[in-house]
Formats: C-alpha cells, structure tokens, sequence
C-alpha cells in the first residue's frame, strides 16, 4: 500500500453494512456532497458563448443540466478517494465522463438509433432541437471532454500532466470502439436492420454480457480508473479497483433491466418497459427476475473480495456498489 | 530558429515558385510520398475485429478507406517538416486529424445535417450501412482519433509524451465546440429549421468568414500547429505556421466554394452545385468569381509572409498552400 493508500484510511466510512435498500445516512451525505462538488463544475466544464455558438451551448447544456444520477463522476472521485487524499485532482475526469456519458444517451435517443423521446424525465434534446443539433450537440460534448481532459492548469507539473494522458487513453479506448460505441454498434445491429433489410442475430446470454461489457460496463470501469490514476493510486491497487468496477457495470446492467421491468416512467425518467417490448434481450427475459436479483448480488460480493484484496472492502467505493444493485431509478 | 529549425533546411524544396496550376515535380514527389507513408498509417490507425466490433469496422472503413486529398495529415507532416528532421513523430497527430475530419464529413452528410447521398465518389455511409450505424460510426472515429493521440509508445521520453497531451488540447479545442462542431452548428441553424420552424437569419460576409473559420479553417490550422508542436518546434515558429495555416484554411474555403459552382461530380467527388442550390451563401455568390480568386491569391501571399517571418517560405508548407489554391478538386 502506498503512502496515498494510507492516507485515504481518513476518508474511508464507518463499516456498516447494509441490509435492505436504504442508504446509510453518511454515504447519503457524502453522495449529496459530491454530487454538489460535481454540479458546480459541470457549470464550468463546457465553452460558453460566444466562443461557443450559443445555439450549440443551449443544446449541450439541456441534456447536461437534465440530472440523473452522476453515477460515474461519483464512481471517480470515490475511487480518488480510496487511493489518496487528492479527490479534487479528478474533477476534470470526473466532468469529462459526464459528457460522454451524456453524448452517449443524446445519440443513443435519437430517431435512427433508439428512438427514445422522454429522458431523465424531459422531452430528448431531437425532439426539442432537431436531428441535427442533436447529433452536433453529441459532437460536441464528446470533443470538449478530452479538451477538459488535456487543459491541464499551468500550475501542475509533469506528473499530473502525465496521469492526465494516461486518463485520456483510459478514458478513450473505453468510449471508443472497442468499448461504448462497439457495444452500440453490436446493439444496433441486432435490433434494426440495416439499408438491406439484415439484422443480425438476436443475442445469446453470453453475446449479451459482452454486449453490456462494452456499451455500459467500458465506461463504469473507466470512471473508477480514471480516479484511482488521477488520485495517485498504486498500479495494483488501480487493478483491483478495476475489477471491482467491472463488477458494478454489470450489476448496474442488470438492475437497469430489471427496473425496466418494474419500474414508471416518472421514476425512471425514461420510457419503461422499452427493452423488453422492442424484442431486446433483457436479464430478467433470460433469467427469470429472481435469478436475476441474484447474479447482481454475486457482483457485488465478488466487486468485495476486489476491493478487500486492496484493504478498500470499506470505502466508499464499495457504498456505491450497494448503491448501484439497491437504486430503484 | 532552434537548432531543430536549422535541421529542417535539408528537407526544403528547391525554391521554384509556381505560375499556373501545375504542381512542380518535386512538390508532387513529396505529395505522393507523405501521402503513401500516411496511407499506411491509416490502414493501422483503428482497432481492428475481434477488439472493435465487425460491423463498425467495416462501416469506419468504408469512409475511412475512401481516399480524398489527405489535406490534413500532409499539411501535419509537412509541418513537422518544416520545424525539424522528425516528421514521423508527427504521424499520430497526422492520422488522428484524417480520423476527425472523416468522421465530420459522414455526420454533415447525414439526412439530417446536409443529407448528401455522394462523397468522394461513392455512395455516402448512411446510404450503405443506414443513419444509425453512420452515426455510430463517426462516433468511433472522432474517439479513436483521441486514442490514437494519447497511445503513446513505451520508448517514448517524458517531452515527447508531454507534446501529445499539447497537441490533444490544440486538436480536441479546433474541433470541439469552439471551432468545427460550432461552425457545423451555425452552418446548420441558417439551413434547416429546427422543430418550431425557426431558422436563423442567412449570414453575411463576415458571418461566412467567421463560421467556415471555425467549420474548416480551425482543423487546418491545427493541422499545421499539430505537426510544428511534434517536430519540437518553437514556440515563435510555431506561431507564424498558425497564422500561414489561418490563411490556407481561409483560401481552402474559398476555393471550395469555387470549385463547387465550376466542378463536375466525378472530378470533384461529391455533388456539385449543391450549395449555391440550397441557398447557402458561398464566396463566388457574394463576390463574385473573378473577386473570389483574388481573394484566395491575397490568402496565400499573406501565408508567405507569415512563414518567410520564421525562414519558412520555401518549405514544402508553401507549396501546400500553392497546391490549395491552385487545385482543381
């Protein structure tokens, strides 16, 4: 363990385990915390007018300031957290995540892709600003989160500069086709058809966990990464750190599929019930509901003995996996 | 003049300025071989299956693979020609720059930006592979681009590490939101209406000059500073090539816009007349052909005094700009 990893013991929760869906007070707290810290900079994190033309600044600002839960800037500053006393050294990973993630769910909503008109509880940004804007508005928040990446301020030295463009390659193959827009590309072409009217083969439960792994489980990782670099962690602690996020993604995939079995639209913010009336291959479909319930809480144990292995079974870090299988939006 | 400054004379073309529009031989040498050497790279530059799904690497490559005058990365490498005698350093900025690009042109010519069904003499990638798919692709090259920048190799020292990240934050800002994503963005609300049926006013001279200086001119630019900044120019040097390359990206425009009320479909690769057929103001409409060449000329003698400034004006820079204006596709 590294001085870093010691030091971060101060930020480390009381041990207290959960039993049921509800959250502990203090890692309420401490989420309600830093998802403030993160609001405040996503205020900060896009070009305003006029060097962004406003029209654009107006559209990447509706999906940005939409909410939702910040789940990966969270995931990043708390594997900050785990592995030094240098949270703040991740913000700028923390924001950039948020933008693609948000790109992601712009372009995903759009009319040739998902055709989803209602997100994070709002009309999407085509319905209210057009195709075009919308695919530029993706664009763009795409683009300015490696520009947030690579504005590194004067003051920092050489070796932030370089934590910062291992973040980048991090955060870029994860988002990139071999990860997020791959696992897009798989979804898409199971679920419509191409100019020639192909589609390709509905997806087995193993082409689905790897499906998943890309699209959502690549940037899940990434966010606990990119935290863990940015804080200054140890390489074999950002492993372990790694593996446990792996984890995560794939009980959030699952919880995601199951909320979207029982879930309203109000809560969810989104169209419930979507997946599985598009023919898409869900958990539950699969699994049954129990046994899908199940598996997610076999991530989270295996996401512990990771975690344990680092001397980081109670940090944050793992709050936010219970966070993720006992979320009910 | 650094000492790497001093090491690029070797590498300037015999000063033989142009009269017509012929290329001198030795310039077309040079352009056929940065052109074989970045041909190269590409065909190396994107992950490949099993790592990047198929279908996705099929539909970045179909654009990817669809030729075209490589403007960018010649213009990068030549750059880094002019600065010093390690242009290959230069070549991931080259071929990130020959990602982004095409990535721009397959989102502009989707239905729901400039629905164009022809590009570079073939049918468009929406036409082939369908929206979605054409927007996910273009997704995957604008991230591999990033990728590719911040994969440096085990060998490479700490400078040259810290160039890429330099070179990440001058690429990521000329195509972000601030420059072609913006200028797409402005472009794109004067054209097509959004939902309400609202469009913004047509745009005058200098609105025209200020949108293509982000939509085009912003990635030349940084095509030529990209390239400076990884031969290890200096920072002076590197100025007066930003400033020669703000011409060239100007005079580009210009001469596209001429070329697309003169050009033929074959010749120019894409469907002529388009724009002066869907009302866009274009340099010609506005001045005149005759006024609108003089304006190019005027652009390139301004780059010649900015890079005589540096002791540039007979590097191959020079001639790229001769080739610019003087192309006939």
């Amino acid at each position: 363990m590294t001085t870093h990893d010691r030091g971060a013991r101060a930020n480390s929760p009381v041990r207290r385990r959960q039993t049921g869906s509800a959250l502990t007070q203090q890692f309420s707290d401490y989420l309600r915390a830093r998802r403030s810290e993160i609001e405040q900079a996503l205020a900060h994190a896009l070009p305003a007018p006029p060097q962004c033309p406003p029209v654009l600044a107006t559209a990447m600002n509706y999906s940005l300031s939409a909410g939702g839960k910040r789940l990966r800037p969270v995931l990043c500053l708390a594997a900050a957290d785990a592995v030094g006393p240098h949270r703040s050294f991740a913000m700028p990973a923390a924001c950039a995540l948020e933008l693609i993630h948000t790109y992601s769910l712009i372009h995903d909503d759009l009319p040739a892709m998902d055709n989803d008109s209602l997100r994070r509880g709002r009309p999407t940004l085509h319905v209210v600003a057009g195709d075009g804007m919308a695919i530029l508005a993706g664009d763009g928040l795409l683009t300015e989160a490696f520009a947030l990446l690579a504005r590194v301020p004067a003051t920092a030295g050489e070796e932030i500069r370089l934590r910062h463009l291992r973040v980048i390659s991090v955060i870029a193959d994860a988002a990139g086709s071999m990860g997020m827009v791959g696992g897009q590309a798989i979804d898409l072409s199971c679920t419509n058809p191409d100019p020639s009217g192909q589609r390709a083969a509905p997806l087995d439960a193993e082409g689905l966990r790897l499906m998943h792994g890309r699209k959502t489980g690549a940037l899940i990782r990434a966010s606990a990464v990119a935290g863990a670099i940015m804080g200054g962690g140890a390489d074999s602690t950002i492993s372990s750190i790694d593996a446990a996020a792996a984890e995560f993604g794939l009980a959030f995939q699952i919880v995601d599929d199951i909320l979207d079995v029982e879930g309203v639209s109000t809560e969810l913010g989104k169209t419930p019930g979507k997946d599985a009336a598009s023919g898409k291959p869900t958990y539950p479909a699969l699994y049954g509901l129990a046994k899908a319930r199940q598996m997610a809480a076999d991530c989270l144990e295996r996401a512990e003995t990771d975690l344990r292995s680092a001397g980081l079974a109670d940090s944050w870090l793992m709050e936010i996996g219970r966070w993720i299988v006992h979320r009910s939006s």
